[in-house]
């Protein structure tokens, strides 16, 4: 697949075919995308947890907060909810996590899983406390990113943001999710 | 090209076919796959700057800072230095810059940059005042990160961490560079 396809089709997905499960090493394939992918200083301070299984599934997305934008939707209900994760941790026994390195691993993640025909929604708000108890994630890990992935089950079409500059996302009555994206002029600067 | 082997080809590339330059519409190209990538919270609040111009790289050269593991070289020599450049900007008039996204932004620029023949460097450490005076970028830009583009003039070298746990990448004496990567068993943890 070209890469410009690669990128179109990665939208941040947050309803799925919950029924279409992942398998480990499709899992591991991706944080090995990661793996390979730049770090700040080489340093490589994030550590990777992985969830393939219904129950701890379960654990993972009841500390999850989704589409803050959409007011009237409490997340994916049961049967469209995510098949796997990848929640990012950062190692402090390494390194005070660099985000930027956190976005990086998350986004070679998610273009990898778009490749395998999955897809997947970047989470960063989500009940910290709540999820390193239920998991039992050691005190030595910061928690910057949880990643929700599955087989994408809506569609989502991407629109310019109007004169009006704003940016939050919306859903038709068909139930279509709509996403603002500015444009290239107004992004790319000529100093 | 499998999106494993654009992972694998995209390395920290520091040194450069100088004289192959790059278009503006390419650096442009390259943006848009920022563009199209996810911003938390859909902000968006990140700038791009672009150079391709020989008197301005030059400007944007100086203030960097290259390979801190590589005690005996000082960056690339005339020659083999980047050919043009994609300066990241925060803009706080949005957001103060999410590192997340600049991470997410980079990652796209480069991958989509290695798909096209070329490659480049993700450089956070740079005289940021001097930057900015030198190419009057507004004080209402952060200046997060600069990537450097070319057309890549070195061979990298993928290595494993070995016991010591040390993670500097090293030149050998034919100046192949050399990057240790931590191990997949490493990384993944199961909780």
């Amino acid at each position: 697949m070209e890469f410009k396809d690669l990128i179109k089709r990665n939208r941040s997905y947050r309803r799925f075919r919950q029924d279409h499960m992942i398998d480990m090493d499709t899992l591991k394939e991706l944080v090995d995308f990661a793996r390979l992918s730049a770090s700040s200083g080489n340093i490589q301070g994030l550590k990777f947890l992985l969830s393939v299984d219904t129950q701890k599934n379960s654990k993972i997305f009841k500390h999850l907060k989704w589409a803050y934008y959409l007011k009237n939707w409490d997340g994916p209900g049961e049967g469209e909810r995510p098949a796997g994760y990848i929640i990012i941790l950062g190692d402090t026994e390494i390194h005070s996590t660099i985000e930027v390195d956190v976005g990086i691993a998350a986004q070679s993640i998610l273009l990898g899983a778009v490749e395998r025909g999955l897809g997947g929604c970047m989470i960063g708000s989500l009940n910290r406390p709540g999820l390193r108890k239920d998991l039992k994630i050691p005190m030595k890990y910061q928690i910057p990113l949880v990643i929700a992935l599955g087989e994408p089950g809506e569609e989502i079409i991407l629109e310019q943001v109007d004169e009006t500059g704003n940016i939050q996302y919306w859903r038709d009555k068909n139930d279509v999710h709509h996403v603002p994206k500015r444009s290239l002029d107004e992004i790319v600067l000529y100093c």
